[in-house]
């Protein structure tokens, strides 16, 4: 079976959190919408009445007859399904609890630039970003970052993964985090660094994996840009 | 075994999701910051250098020696145990996949009076919170609100639950929701509610469930105040 997955073509945005399991799983997908006319064909299902269980916005990810959405409960799927995610009940609910906590930055990530509206340019809210951003590198950055530096070193079988003695979806998950705050904020992310020593240990291992390696390379691979989650405003990064 | 439950003792917050799931369940549980220190004992577990899964932030749950924090995580455990979620591996995945939705919602609705920054006060945010308020109200409410009536009417089992036949922790969760919006946004609310029937008959239904009526008549519901999640400025309500 090929999986389908249902995401904005142009962006990495929190299909990518998805398409690095895909990845790493080695499991066989179409991304629909950077097909011709997937944007169409993903809008159409997005707005087909006749579905029992909608989603409500991408990503979404068709397997065989199912639809699943919200990216963390994609995962939770996945990571099942293709080992990356441990077998026991209290370890995958644990493995999830930390996507959720991935889920929540990205949230305030996006809202650094959008404070105010997804509706709006970021130029219609840009005093408003400044505050904001301000807030997050001081404040919620360092609070998330110490987080997960405590998890990996409160791991009882040692800070190479965020879970037990094994790569997880959240290890990709943590990995891309970094990545996105590499690109969107270089400065702050640069100057804090030494402090998340295992943090960034994992962002540099995850990245070399084989499977993982050969994806960034490809054109699979969508660049980060200014119209992701993690954008690029110099005037933000200080 | 009593569930002890820690969340902020003064509001309903994140925790009122996991408090209305314990209520509905007529499981055993401690509100552990309401009690005497109870604050000061959730703190030091939070800070917890020991903990191999620690917390991330409030609520968490602890479950004999186990520790779950985020309340989509708290619920998808809760539910399976309790009969709160259907016994099939696609109903529970579809019941989170709701649970998920409404907390993104949750996030929206707090930054509706906090767009720039959870540590500064409204009041050092009010031109802002107008701005992403009005947004919130003309664009992001009807969004999800829309897509909730569309849920319950698709339901193949009929509009009386969001999953299948049997009440799940999704419709505590959309109780609140409503509870908390007529909180809120009084006008907003009244003004569409006409729009989302089957919502506001779900919302009318889970109250009358005796556990829920007998929950919210008890000093264990805190009333909604000024420092929850649902906050109610006159200003915003339009």
């Amino acid at each position: 079976m090929r999986y389908e997955l249902y995401y904005w073509s142009s962006i990495q945005g929190r299909g990518e959190f998805v398409r690095l399991a895909l990845e790493e799983a080695g499991a066989p997908y179409v991304d629909v919408a950077r097909r011709k006319n997937g944007e169409g064909r993903m809008l159409a299902l997005l707005g087909d009445e006749a579905l029992a269980c909608p989603p409500f916005a991408p990503p979404f990810l068709k397997a065989g007859k199912r639809i699943i959405a919200q990216t963390a409960s994609i995962l939770l799927f996945l990571g099942v399904r293709h080992g990356l995610a441990p077998a026991s009940d209290t370890g995958r609910l644990w493995t999830h609890q930390l996507q959720l906590t991935i889920a929540d930055f990205l949230v305030e990530v996006h809202d650094t630039h959008h404070p105010i509206a997804a509706n709006l340019y970021y130029e219609d809210q840009r005093p408003e970003a400044k505050r904001r951003t301000a807030d997050f590198l001081g404040s919620r950055l360092p609070k998330y970052l110490d987080y997960f530096e405590r998890v990996l070193e409160s791991n009882p079988s040692g800070p190479t993964h965020l879970v037990a003695a094994r790569l997880t979806y959240a290890d990709l998950s943590l990995f891309q985090v970094v990545a996105g705050m590499k690109y969107a904020f270089p400065k702050a992310t640069a100057r804090t660094a030494r402090r998340y020593p295992h943090v960034m240990a994992l962002h540099a291992r995850v990245a070399t994996r084989p499977r993982i390696a050969a994806y960034l390379e490809s054109e699979r691979r969508i660049p980060f840009n200014q119209d992701g989650i993690f954008r690029n405003y110099p005037e933000l990064d200080r």
